[in-house]
């Protein structure tokens, strides 16, 4: 059922995993109501604490899901009745629908795919008043953009105080410096399978009192969706309200320790300069898909102006046991996207680079 | 952070895991969106339609998520305004109260932690004609108990074949023998951690087209919520439509090679050997807590007449390498239950049996 030749993933997630932490998942299991499993569970909370430098005022929690869970959560949880969905790419415009599958109102502001929204386009539509939450993505895994979320949660916090901004980072939290109680944001996550090097099947949250003080007023947030339970519980009984993926979490403690040793601001400098590497390389041999400036750190999106096919190239690097990933859905052809993120290393995409450079002829 | 003495897990869920199975987890991970995935998934999915013997208006789904999405799911998919929850234990309340979270009107079917939903009273209630769906849970991991569903299938199909049967067999799918085309339920979920003997982290989902259409008429289902938008984008893409735990369904593939080996009868009669086993002897040495003739055929839950703390049992069975489990919530010291299920085999049973008798001074 599986290859046997195995590709190592340069995929926008699932990203490559070693064989150390893969391992990881096969330690005996442990009841999730026991002792051993809230030590398991507080450890791993305490180091997520430490890791981001959460202040007093936000607290983190892990679900077993995938990422998507958390739009459903903010969708549920948070929204009142009228959010405002910052859309420039396939996950934002995801995150939009999927709270107004929920029943919300949604506005869209929508910014071409390639451009990143700015803190002026935001305020002038928050301005209007009628909006009680923000959707943004940090990271668009389809466009390889990185929204000014720094510069966004200073505005908001300063001009929208009471309007809770809501940040899908998926595909950035750990590879890009993400520090929740600087961006003040209300709700930031992520899953595992990206910049944590893991397999799929948790996503971490990241809350701030006021989202969770919002959350209490909001109705029919469900169970599985319910924030105000998850955070309860956990305050209650430090475990979690529904069985977790024990072995998964065993992964989750191991990779937390791993990046605790680099460091965030080490985790950060890492893969900046496989972004920095990769943009310089495709800015020699082709071009960046996305408005310069605002280029993601974890996802290189490449313009593919070689007039040779996207398919064809990753069928050549397959024999090379490498995968990256074409453009997203429209831009399938158009552009190339290489995930340097989670265990990669630069000498990792240099090597896939010089692959690439080979299969197409570049010059060296 | 993990205690180096394994106990083996005897506890109604999450159960003993393999070794070899927890292996499987290892598999060098694949993309989600390559023809390596579909393949794996399709597989999984043909198989899991073979070992529940599914007739045509049945489709399964994996859900990366523990079984309480499921809760969730019929809450905001199938329930369109008044659902009655019948509750004779914990999960089954928990249900009740999930569905009623989702904003639907719930009415309770009240029976006493102990006893069974019998049809009768089910057709006494739904004979208002207020309800559109009934919520009920199959093998209560908090009693012990089984509820006759195939009955209360029939009933419901030949009285009410309007109202969407949603059953909770967490606990009992697979070890007990569940064909929903025979039962005719409309929705039946499961999850990886009880009689599939894997980790948590997936659940099952089988559904029929009646519940289908059902989805389609029911406003706000949310995104990973929504049952119809699983099921449409599996028969358009044959993927999941949200990042799923791949090296969980690597785990999952394989056992279901197993179960099929074994077979649906022959999983059920090893099941039903352990049960009827354990019962025997907790009638021999101290009582059965579940109505006669109700008793699960996955977890027993035994009455405590024997005057000792369970709580110590469980720490001198500690000191064995076992772990059983107390009662639940109100019943924590006057029951404990034994979960026989997923890879435990009948001299596996024994054994620990024979600890307790040894522990409590039992006569041989």
């Amino acid at each position: 059922m599986v290859n046997r030749m195995h590709k190592r993933l340069l995929i926008p997630g699932p990203t490559e995993v070693s064989a150390e932490m893969l391992r990881e998942q096969t330690r005996p299991l442990i009841g999730h109501r026991a002792q051993e499993f809230t030590d398991l569970y507080v450890g791993i909370i305490k180091k997520l604490h430490d890791f981001f430098q959460l202040s007093e005022n936000y607290q983190v929690t892990v679900t077993t899901s995938s990422g998507t869970l958390w739009f459903d959560i903010v969708g549920r949880s948070i929204v009142k009745e009228d959010a405002l969905a910052c859309t420039n790419g396939a996950f934002s415009e995801r995150f939009g629908k999927a709270v107004q599958g929920c029943g919300k109102n949604v506005d869209l502001l929508e910014v071409e795919w390639g451009k990143a929204v700015k803190p002026e386009m935001i305020a002038d539509k928050l301005g209007s008043g009628e909006y009680d939450t923000l959707t943004i993505c940090h990271n668009e895994t389809s466009t390889g953009v990185r929204n000014p979320i720094y510069k966004i949660g200073k505005m908001m916090k300063k001009d929208f105080p009471n309007v809770m901004l809501t940040i899908d980072s998926i595909s950035g939290m750990v590879g890009d410096k993400l520090l929740p109680s600087e961006i003040g944001c209300d709700v930031i996550f992520a899953s595992t399978q990206k910049c944590f090097a893991l397999p799929p099947g948790l996503a971490i949250g990241i809350v701030s009192d006021q989202a969770l003080n919002r959350a209490r007023e909001v109705q029919n947030r469900g169970l599985y969706t319910n924030l105000v339970h998850l955070f309860d519980y956990y305050e209650k009984k430090h475990q979690t309200p529904f069985t977790p993926n024990i072995a998964l979490l065993y992964a989750l403690d191991k990779r937390l320790d791993l990046l605790l040793e680099e460091t965030a601001d080490g985790v950060y400098k890492r893969h900046l300069a496989m972004a920095e590497y990769t943009r310089n390389w495709a800015q020699k041999h082709l071009a960046l898909f996305p408005e310069p400036g605002y280029e993601s750190v974890t996802v290189t999106c490449v313009k593919n102006t070689s007039g040779k096919g996207v398919k064809e190239l990753n069928e050549e690097l397959a024999k090379r046991h490498y995968m990256i990933s074409n453009g997203y859905g429209k831009l399938r052809e158009q552009t190339f996207r290489i995930g340097h993120m989670g265990e990669w290393t630069l000498d990792g995409i240099k090597e896939v680079l010089r692959h690439i450079e080979d299969i197409w002829g570049f010059e060296k």
